[in-house]
């Protein structure tokens, strides 16, 4: 067991984004349906790279945003994910542990793909359009999960990007069974609709048996019951017998628990500039009032609040500390 | 001969540089000289990686800088400077032809060294010291520069820090005499004051050979005659029959010609942020005025407009297009 304790321990991809601006005719041409996630594979990564304008590089990775978020609010977060043994995998560990991160790589030398990109296209809306290559994300298995991590940990936050990977999600499911033993809470970011779409069954089986804190948007709500109507989705989630925070875009986001329902606005914001981690950091945000012991709509505030300083500028990794705002702000 | 005609072709070396803030204390913790470049080898590089707090990786070198910077404001360059077969290399490559340069990376396959990299640390009064692997740009050599592409530009821009690498000095008279032949100019940029120290012979006779415009800041130009007094080092200057920018930081820039001097007052600029790129930023702009023929003072606002554009952000490459600042301000 180490000897130090954490508010939070994150499992996800290790993503290293590609951000550049584009128009809306760049993905029509390209086949993208805008605001979701598509994985690609290393021959269309290269193609998309040529055809791309100017880029900015900088640490991604849903999970790992949501830590650095929790970091830099004064939490103590880890992360679990893989990287590639090669320069981009050394970016992405430097900047996660100089934002104050415990990295864990996993077991030594046991990647043999490169590390993971994704090309996020940002249009003149501030939506942004990823094209994911997972590459060494593939390869997190059971046995990159360090137990004693897991078990030093007050929550366990995990993604339904995972469930795209076979190992990854056996790796995800021995961190919850030791989670739960251990007597700590499960969280769960649904990820991106077509996540949802396509692991519907799957991931309703697992808020079930483990899920205590659900995120995601409308739409992947949305799609996780089938439904296109606001109250039924709301429904459905009080029924799941979990604290579940649904975020709505410029109409800010609900929280629903078994017994009620609570409503935060927005942050308001100067001009939206890139959305990119927005839910990362609403999640972050929200974990981090939680394992801090406030109650939940001052977690959701904070969420908000975190998610608007992320949206004014490009790459889902806060700019200014968010420790500062938090005290600006008075939550 | 290639059908295009350029207005530059530089040559220099392709560097992506890793930013970082940083205070005084660690730089005198590291025996770091403030304002200059240092070389660095490979384990230093990194050693200092991992003692940086979070970085920005952005392409970088400052003829590629420059180059950026005239395409940016309209003009058609080209770039000479060799890459590693690695994901870096992969990103300056992009970058340079995604801001519009054509780009000759040398003689195919021929580099067995990583892309090189410059540490940059920001300290608060928005200096930046640097700390440069040179990597396969220690392997740029005569047979990189492809003759047709020298001739075919009206001015060959060079950098004095290639003087540290015996090869690159080879590749760069080649270069040079080439010009002369066709009857197009050869400008330098002097780089550094600790370059112009350690090469002060070399390159006193580069300029009495083969260079038109010379460009340097007030060290670099006190360096290169040993002097500190302005007006000697002006007044050494006029005497070398070129024509001459010394850069003065806030206090603007001064144009020395065998006739007259002029000077131009500093682009006021609301927050200094980085001065990486300042000079590199006032070359490009100079050179683009002097290649479309515009008088000489005019060439110099446009340097001091381009070098107010670069230092408002992090980075030296610019994040306003260029062409737009000069319509703005009538340029």
């Amino acid at each position: 067991m180490p000897e130090k304790r954490y508010d939070i321990v994150g499992i996800g991809s290790a993503i290293v984004d590609v951000l550049s601006k584009t128009d809306e005719a760049f993905l029509a041409d390209k086949g993208m349906v805008k605001g979701t996630m598509a994985l690609i594979d290393s021959e269309r990564a290269q193609l998309l790279y040529t055809s791309m304008g100017r880029t900015l590089n900088i640490s991604g990775g849903s999970v790992a945003n949501s830590m650095v978020g929790i970091a830099s609010l004064g939490g103590t977060p880890a992360f679990i994910g893989k990287v590639g043994n090669d320069t981009l995998g050394q970016a992405f560990s430097h900047e996660i542990k100089a934002a104050g991160v415990d990295y864990y790589p996993g077991k030594a030398n046991s990647t043999t793909l490169p590390t993971a990109v994704s090309f996020i296209l940002v249009t003149p809306d501030a939506q942004r359009t990823m094209n994911t290559y997972l590459g060494a994300c593939t390869e997190l298995g059971p046995s990159d999960i360090d137990e004693n991590v897991i078990r030093s940990s007050d929550v366990l936050y995990i993604e339904g990007y995972q469930w795209d990977t076979p190992q990854a999600k056996e790796a995800i499911r021995k961190a919850c069974v030791t989670a739960k033993q251990a007597g700590n809470k499960v969280a769960l970011s649904l990820s991106d609709p077509f996540v949802v779409d396509r692991h519907r069954e799957d991931l309703l089986q697992l808020i079930y048996d483990h899920v205590d804190l659900l995120f995601g948007n409308e739409e992947e709500v949305f799609q996780l019951y089938k439904t296109t109507d606001f109250d039924t989705a709301v429904r459905k989630l009080r029924q799941t017998n979990t604290l579940a925070c649904m975020t709505l875009g410029a109409r800010g986001a609900i929280v629903v628990d078994t017994m009620a329902t609570a409503t935060v606005p927005a942050m308001p914001v100067d001009k939206v500039i890139d959305t990119t981690g927005a839910g990362d950091l609403f999640a972050a945000g929200f974990l981090y009032g939680y394992t801090s012991g406030r109650d939940l709509v001052r977690c959701a505030k904070i969420g908000s609040m975190c998610a608007g300083e992320i949206i004014s500028h490009m790459g889902a990794r806060p700019e200014t500390p968010l420790r500062e705002l938090l005290l600006k702000h008075g939550l």
